[in-house]
């Protein structure tokens, strides 16, 4: 490109109708001039060839995407990871907003996803380390979703829980139990105070397992443990299939008694997820296979609130995600802010429950409480609730008593004195 | 886990029918030993907890992935990248074969995934960094799935092309142009040699390009094309959408003369390709936007040519790769590995016709030829047809005339002093 050409993929917030751009917030290792570097950035993900041999015209006005802000500090040691044929030159690790223009492609998340995360990004050249770490979305484009369709308040709702975390739990074991015993794993854990028992997301529709008679086995229990509880419970049914079969899963399930469906938003696809969405007559739940394969490393990739900010926009309201602690590998404040993208005000979307999981149990409920700094969130043990030495029932109980003294303002220690379920929890959890 | 605990997840290949496991390759960094870690990694990503509490029972014999072959070697400097909360303690860089019994999950590409680049893959303790490098299946996995409808074969037979590569362009500008003037380069570009003139992966159903519009005007060129030259030729549309229009925009395209259609296959999903097969009439192609995401680090991610064969097993007969050359920042190894998933055996399903892509132009080609050693691949140059100083035909020539000599063993150099359209190739590509 000439210096010129650069210009043209340049642009500050006033010359432009925001209304129509995406805000795409990158950082990348570039060899060569980040000016440079950044223009390819636009150019490839937009107008690559911006006009026809021989004509005068010029379709980057338009079409072209537009570097907003650029900052580069060298890096005098070089790119932070090898990578295969990556070009030569001073090495400068930059940070870039671009706007995009949506109406390149339009309200389509496949499409979305070629543009922001496609070849033009991971293929631009002089720049073989890129992370998208955030997009914002004009209202104008949120306006063409649905998002959710019962959202944090429709979810407390169904379950008529208030004024506190809802507590899942992970039915397990996970894969090679039958319907039968697997049902009533799921009725203790509901007579001993969970509010939804759920799938692992590595079961769904299995030969050992079929869906129909999983759920309509659940959902009996499910009516069971609500008669015996006098409270709303949930079954969140895993219906994770190939997308042509989503539809009539979420029937069979939501008729045999799930009132809550289970998608592995990556691996069926954001689109299939959306499909979906507007036919569910019950809130959606997304959990989070193959999300750390793009995510995890801090120079490459796609950060994953992008991705939870992709799974409201298609509809979810539940995001299950890595949450705290050393075994989810996964930074605090990357928890927060994918809290927060669920959370926070996104046109006329609703929010999404965040769901930070990971090896939880009873007494790892009070940190996640502490440092989310809102009720606003599920907790989700499974060996916690169905390893409990007790059984499933006191696995449950053990958290709800927890929940109750971190209420109190009472500590778990002292609760555990008089409370024997939660007493068992931390003689066999806090074991190293 | 106990020393029994892990042995419990490691087997010989004697041991096992083998025709109930997928084999998948990983390589992966750990801290602590590296037995553990690899039992570990089977345990996450099948049955976490193999028996219930105070049940006399164990589902890892039948349920559980095994460890069948396990080298580790030290790596006295520490983890190749720095990952938030990795585990401490020696690091190892391990390579594995697991065994995985697909039994667990079925025929299915959602659940496929979720299990063997899942949560329980990405997140096994001690296992920081993990790349999933490759992935084989019994004849019995293989049967569930169709494949393409075309393959290589028929994709030949459509365009009636035999004993020499498949002549593809992408036809630029790629965002903005009119469909009109869009439909007359493609015209120009089958005119001038083409077998196939196709939308980019950015082009789809766009409001400035509705694919209604831009297909009957291709489809209407293309017969021209075909009446004038006397040989079929094949307009790629790009029908890249939300899943549940694929039926309606295939049908529309297919109807208007489009005669193969592209899906961008991970922003779309998996799934949705395979759904779209089972209703194509036409050749599916593949382009590969987000894959680079989480494939292009040596010791993290996910390996391409596993979403190579799962392309080939959703049923794609063409599949668009990054190909040679510093622009695609892939290893030769890399492009020739997915060169290979595609055309290999694979029980019954037909071979993809690979098509490395990258910034080519007619001086490539010849790389391209002797490097991959087969005529069964497609070029699909853009700028190096649209953007030929000459116009389109004049490009698509130029491609012609460079297979005709690499055909008759003379030098391109050569051959352009004879052939104005590779000469003016040779003089506008080639410059720095």
């Amino acid at each position: 490109m000439t210096s010129d050409d650069i210009a043209g993929f340049f642009a500050r917030r006033a010359e432009l109708d925001l209304d129509a751009y995406l805000e795409l917030d990158f950082t990348f290792e570039c060899a060569g001039d980040p000016r440079s570097a950044a223009a390819h950035l636009c150019s490839e993900q937009s107008t690559a060839q911006w006009k026809r041999v021989d004509v005068a015209e010029d379709y980057r006005p338009r079409f072209g995407a537009k570097v907003l802000e650029l900052e580069a500090t060298p890096l005098p040691h070089g790119f932070s990871y090898p990578v295969a044929n990556a070009p030569t030159g001073g090495v400068h690790r930059c940070r870039a907003v671009i706007a995009h223009p949506h109406g390149n492609f339009g309200a389509r998340l496949p499409n979305l996803m070629s543009a922001v995360m496609g070849e033009g990004v991971f293929f631009a050249p002089g720049i073989p380390l890129v992370r998208l770490e955030d997009i914002r979305f004009p209202a104008s484009y949120l306006a063409s979703f649905d998002g959710p369709q019962f959202g944090v308040t429709g979810v407390r709702r169904l379950l008529q829980a208030f004024d506190r975390p809802i507590f899942f739990g992970v039915i397990k074991p996970n894969i090679g139990l039958p319907p039968a015993p697997f049902a009533e794993l799921g009725h203790e854990g509901w007579l001993g105070g969970l509010d939804v028992a759920k799938d692992d997301e590595m079961l769904a529709d299995a030969p050992w397992s079929p869906l129909a008679e999983r759920s309509a086995l659940l959902g009996d229990a499910r009516r069971r443990a609500e008669q015996a509880t006098g409270v709303p419970k949930g079954y969140l049914a895993n219906i994770t299939d190939e997308v042509d079969r989503l539809v009539a899963l979420h029937d069979v399930a939501v008729a045999n008694g799930a009132n809550l469906v289970m998608l592995n938003a990556l691996p069926v696809g954001l689109s299939g997820a959306r499909m979906l969405r507007r036919h569910a007559r019950v809130p959606l739940v997304a959990h989070f296979p193959f999300i750390a394969a793009f995510s995890r490393l801090g120079a490459y990739g796609v950060h994953s609130r992008v991705f939870t900010r992709l799974q409201r926009l298609a509809g979810f309201d539940v995001i299950i995600m890595p949450g705290f602690g050393s075994r989810m590998m996964t930074p605090e404040h990357e928890v927060l802010e994918n809290v927060r993208a669920c959370l926070e005000p996104m046109g006329d979307i609703r929010p999404s429950l965040p769901v930070p999981g990971g090896s939880d149990w009873a007494g790892t409920l009070e940190t996640v409480y502490r440092t989310l700094g809102t009720t606003d969130f599920g907790f989700v043990p499974g060996r916690g609730v169905f390893g409990h030495p007790m059984g499933p029932a006191a696995g449950a109980a053990s958290i709800r008593q927890a929940w109750d003294a971190i209420r109190d303002g009472v500590p778990l220690t002292e609760r555990a004195a008089t409370q024997t379920e939660l007493r068992a929890a931390l003689a066999h959890f806090r074991a190293p």
